[in-house]
């Protein structure tokens, strides 16, 4: 345990017992019939899969297909005291959908229709389970976009209430600046409506923020509506090779201090060049790299782009290569987007400690420097991909799970890196969420008060603690 | 009492227990000197003074100097169940400010300092009782700017209380999208900080977002850590007649459909333009105008202006006249925050009835109109202004209290905007909070489950029901 531990965030949870979940299926399965599925496999593949946190499956999987079955599986397990965990496509990475105490997975993938897009307002209702590459292809036709990316093709839901973000979030924000409204199942089972369409209110506590990033703890999310763009009239994406990760690191500063609005702005060190080589079939110069968007009119991403040109060549980067051509960009993003995949390729066999954090941006090339020498200095693999323009960066530490001295290396450079990032007034997760992974930090970026309010929070909401229990806080 | 009130909201409730106001009185006495004031006059200017809402002041006023003094001051009210309410600079509308149930006043006239400026970062670090001029004032040298403008100079600490924003928020956003981090005096005495410095952060509930808009009912705001902005290079301010109010808004649902990026775009019906050229000595067409600007580089601030005068030609608005001198625009926007007063001046001696409601872009036109029918038709006057951009306007109806007619048909009125608002999928306030004025309203707006999850959440985090109380939500 490390100095940041809080020793009350990492005590083992007790299962929920075993009768009273027997009886919740029995009760879930009379309602849903073989909506409820209880096979091993698939109770696996809800539990966490992406990285090196353990698997812990749920004891049911429930397919809801509208929110009133969402209200009707809530009010089953909360009659018989048993944990309901919100599912979309498990693509989170801190063990958000995890079932430590047991109990029953609500997978929202039936939940998957565009409710209506208000072409005129800008803005779109779906159901949860909607992946944004989804939502995306049905809006194309109509000028329109969502723009948040946060690489897998995640449920819209999911990426609610993981407050995700990812590539586009520097200028287009996160999922917090992108939802207008929300509906969720309470642990009561009532349905809560955070309002309207109006682009603003002022109307009482902002509850739509409150359940963004909530992580299913304080309810599961059934609706949600979006603030939408129009595809932007002209696109241009670059790459740009820097001499060195400090130089591309000032020239993304330069670029956020000037107020050039990026659209995107990605950092791939050298490491993570080479496996995004390998991986993608791409020719990249195996040096730390800038891949770089920019939205706007013909007129302003001409201006954009040269201006851009200019701040890379001040720190002794380039040549600047754009690519136009919409299959040539496509090509870059997608490598981009399988970073991780290429990370894994780098060492097969090999479990994936991943973390990412985020610092005020004056501060990013010193933290990502330090943090590669204590990767070397720890003799431990990991490529650095970032969406740098808000000053977040990601590792994906390649661990061999059966060397112990390397596993222990691993979790204590983890807990170096998330150190650094509070004492330049950093946060443990830019856009990952807390999960079980990074519930022992909390503590100490917050303090006990915010901690403390966190709590009361979720008791208030959620007095039985059957709504995702043994993630961002510990209740009793 | 209209269909939407609620009874529960809108009974008294019943004043502290003098003995223990005095107690506390002497208490706070004791600790802050002649920083307790308890005179008449004081008292009264620190209850609610700007529109129909009846004035309530408290039974004394402290002048905290610290995170710190704040928190004394709580812990004493909490120890003898006293009240403390939260002040700026007295500038909302809805008697947030007010003390139905009595108690402390905390004034933060005195919490007024800028306490870092991190220009590389872009965010700067004040105390609550800043107010935004002060802030730019500040900032100026640094060629940095904090974008939002309610129009009157209010404190910061007010405005993330209410969620305020105004002018500018259609590009830059509220409250809510420009404050990074936030401290507050809590109920217990404790202090919460909600995070660093990080541009964004996924780091449990985002109990920021949840005291913006809390209107001091869940602690008082004692730091705020804002974004903030570089003095774009060129800044292009204009002013548009247009034939009729409709015509106005469809060019303003046009704009912000083609994604031009203004930074302002605000209505004044012909009732507002007529007591603005009165008040503030203008000679503007007496016609429904828009005052709009756009920030940017000069290539991109005129490209944007000859795409907007493109659009208002198409609904026989123009001609478009460009006022790109300072201090012409100074002049212009000086006018459009004076809309209060020039509104007030218009029949001397009458009280306003303030009311903002915010909706879907697409309905602006409609609702607007409707509203105007419906002053006609109810033999009141109101100027109408708006912050457009956002679907957001605002109604200052003058009543002539001495005519109970009057009174009654101005209520009605009032309820009648909020219903139209209501059925058009917006909202009882865009900006201005509910306070006590628009109590009333939430449920209809939110529903049960949502006012009885704020009323859970209030009541966890101030079980005593000390901060504010009477506002948002009533507690029992």
């Amino acid at each position: 345990m490390t100095q940041l531990e809080d020793e009350r965030e990492t005590r083992p949870i007790a299962h929920c017992e075993s009768a009273a979940i027997d009886r919740a299926i029995g009760a879930l399965t009379a309602a849903f019939g073989n909506r409820v599925v209880t096979s091993r496999a698939v109770r696996e593949q809800h539990g966490h899969t992406t990285t090196w946190i353990a698997n812990e499956p749920p004891d049911a999987v429930v397919f809801p297909q509208c929110t009133e079955d969402v209200q009707q599986i809530v009010r089953i397990c909360a009659a018989h005291g048993v944990p309901v965990i919100p599912f979309g496509v498990g693509t989170s990475l801190e063990g958000q959908i995890n079932a430590p105490r047991g109990g029953v997975s609500i997978d929202v993938r039936d939940m998957n229709q565009v409710l209506a897009v208000h072409a005129e307002d800008l803005d779109c209702v779906v159901q949860p389970g909607v992946t944004r590459k989804q939502l995306n292809e049905y809006l194309r036709d109509q000028g329109l976009f969502f723009p948040l990316d946060p690489g897998a093709d995640a449920s819209l839901g999911g990426m609610a209430a993981t407050r995700a973000s990812g590539t586009n979030a520097v200028r287009y924000g996160t999922m917090k600046d992108c939802v207008l409204a929300l509906k969720a199942v309470l642990a009561n089972g009532e349905v809560l409506s955070t309002g309207g369409r109006a682009k603003k209110s002022s109307a009482g506590y902002d509850l739509a923020r409150l359940f963004i990033g909530s992580e299913g703890t304080l309810g599961v999310i059934t609706e949600l509506t979006l603030k939408l763009h129009g595809i932007p009239e002209a696109i241009a994406s670059g790459v740009c090779p820097f001499p060195s990760v400090e130089a591309a690191c000032n020239a993304v500063i330069m670029t956020i201090q000037t107020g050039l609005p990026v659209a995107r702005i990605e950092l791939l060190d050298e490491v993570q060049v080479k496996a995004a080589n390998a991986y993608s079939k791409l020719s990249l110069p195996e040096v730390p790299v800038l891949f770089v968007e920019f939205h706007g009119t013909e007129a302003e991403v001409a201006e954009q782009s040269e201006r851009f040109g200019e701040i890379a060549a001040e720190f002794n980067g380039g040549p600047f290569d754009w690519a136009t051509r919409p299959e040539d960009r496509t090509r870059l993003w997608q490598a981009r987007h399988d970073a991780y995949w290429a990370a894994c390729a780098l060492r097969p066999g090999s479990k994936v400690f991943v973390s990412d954090v985020c610092v005020p941006i004056s501060r990013l090339a010193e933290c990502i420097v330090a943090t590669q020498r204590d990767l070397a200095e720890s003799r431990l693999v990991s490529p650095i991909v970032g969406h740098v323009g808000d000053g977040n960066f990601h590792l994906c530490l390649l661990i061999d799970m059966d060397d112990p001295g390397e596993v222990s290396r691993g979790e204590a450079l983890l807990g170096r890196l998330v150190e650094r990032a509070l004492a330049m007034d950093g946060t443990c997760t830019g856009e990952h969420g807390v999960g079980q992974g990074k519930m022992k930090y909390l503590d100490h970026e917050l303090g006990p008060a915010a901690v403390d309010a966190m709590r009361a929070v979720k008791q208030a909401l959620d007095p039985q603690g059957i709504m995702n229990p043994g993630k961002i806080v510990a209740c009793p």
